[in-house]
């Protein structure tokens, strides 16, 4: 069952925010695990393909770019989000057991100010099950999703793909439902993402995400997104859930360290 | 001989203006060339293909979305390009004859205030041979490109394209520059615009173009490019020479209809 969590973090000294944030989200989660469950974190760690859970560091309010956080900012929003009750439970097992110690990223220190269950925008379920996502799902034809961190997608060569193209979007969001979902969605799905989703609208922004030896280009923003009214009652649900999903799953390429955290509007 | 004239226009009263601003410039263009040039203003309304010159109504500062012009706005900037020294020639003494009467646009009255050779903020030549572009190209790695209206590409389908696809932007020019210079470029650079120009940063968002009976969606803003170390000094130079030509040529679909307005920076 996908959650999602938010920890609202104070910072206890005057060290400058960490730049290499995409890095040190995922670097914190795992110490957190490592904590009280280290042969699953480290099982977790050397798993190749998708794996069931994002993390990323984001400042409040989501307004400004991650790339250049002013060093005077205290306050950062740890957010995760798990594809798996297995993932979520060990992790809900090893908060409890970090007895509210010190968090620390890169050289700077935190405590735990708040949980968020997810933001205070827009109050969405924390959790929901991949069941009902599909039943909740409604029939919109207009679908707007809201990066909140950088967000790409790895082309077949080197390159990220820093546009949000319907067929990466929702295919992203195809796969990682598939991987983790007991309710499997049909792939024949993915064939309509390219032909009967139309980018409609968007503002968006590219951003630079550090990650120590090198650096992540994606794209920050909003787009919203119409359904093609030839797509059937079924195809369409699919579809709105996925969007839905969305903010469990995450979009695109590096979701565990940082990038692609999305939110349907 | 490219061409790039802007006029500054003031109303001279306090009707609303037009919304319908993509069409709008393209009407009041043929208007002034009709006044003395009737034969060849129908000629070149009826030519299928690239036309020789593109049009555009702007804010001043280029600041404000086009879709969204307040109404006590009393400036505007008529934009026009010209792609070949016949139609800069006839517009020019079609503009001589045409005395200093009132322009209309919708049912806004204005007045020509000031003539611009381009725009001040980054003064450019207002005219450049082909031959010159392609001589005075440098051999730049980043070029950046500012949309000052809303650009789109057309897709095979119905559908606008809404991002600038390196082989979409470069293709148009292409396209453009091949149709109007003595100067021809190979038409095998194409080949590498997609594969060696890579679409490094952009920040962007989509507007509306209103044409009276559609509307037409584009975007605005911002992008940059970096050229591939691989590409040979003549393809180089050829892609450079493209970039500068995007001030007169304008990039993608309705370029004569207040769409694609493009300079480098």
């Amino acid at each position: 069952m996908p959650h999602v969590v938010e920890l609202r973090l104070l910072s206890l000294d005057n060290n400058p925010l960490p730049t290499t944030l995409g890095y040190n989200s995922y670097a914190l989660f795992l110490n957190i695990l490592r904590n009280s469950c280290p042969e699953f974190a480290s099982e977790l760690h050397e798993t190749d393909g998708p794996k069931p859970f994002t993390t990323a560091t984001i400042l409040p309010g989501y307004q400004k770019k991650m790339s250049s956080i002013p060093e005077t900012q205290r306050q950062l929003l740890l957010r995760l989000t798990f594809l798996t009750d297995e993932v979520f439970a060990q992790f809900l097992k090893s908060a409890l057991e970090w007895d509210n110690r010190e968090l620390q990223l890169g050289s700077a220190r935190f405590k735990v100010e708040q949980v968020h269950l997810v933001d205070m925008d827009k109050p969405q379920k924390n959790f929901c099950s991949y069941e009902e996502l599909l039943s909740a799902a409604t029939l919109e034809h207009n679908i707007a999703l809201h990066f909140l961190s950088p967000t790409a997608f790895r082309s077949e060569g080197k390159r990220n793909v820093l546009f949000p193209e319907p067929e990466l979007v929702f295919g992203s969001l195809l796969n990682r439902w598939n991987a983790f979902s007991p309710a499997k969605l049909s792939t024949e799905l993915q064939q309509c993402f390219s032909s009967q989703i139309l980018l409609a609208r968007y503002k968006l922004e590219t951003g630079m995400l550090n990650f120590g030896n090198y650096q992540e280009t994606g794209f920050t923003g909003r787009s919203s997104f119409i359904l093609d009214d030839k797509l059937s009652e079924q195809q369409s649900r699919a579809i709105n859930a996925l969007a839905d999903f969305a903010l469990y799953g995450g979009v695109g390429a590096k979701t565990t360290m940082g990038m692609g955290q999305t939110r349907r509007l």
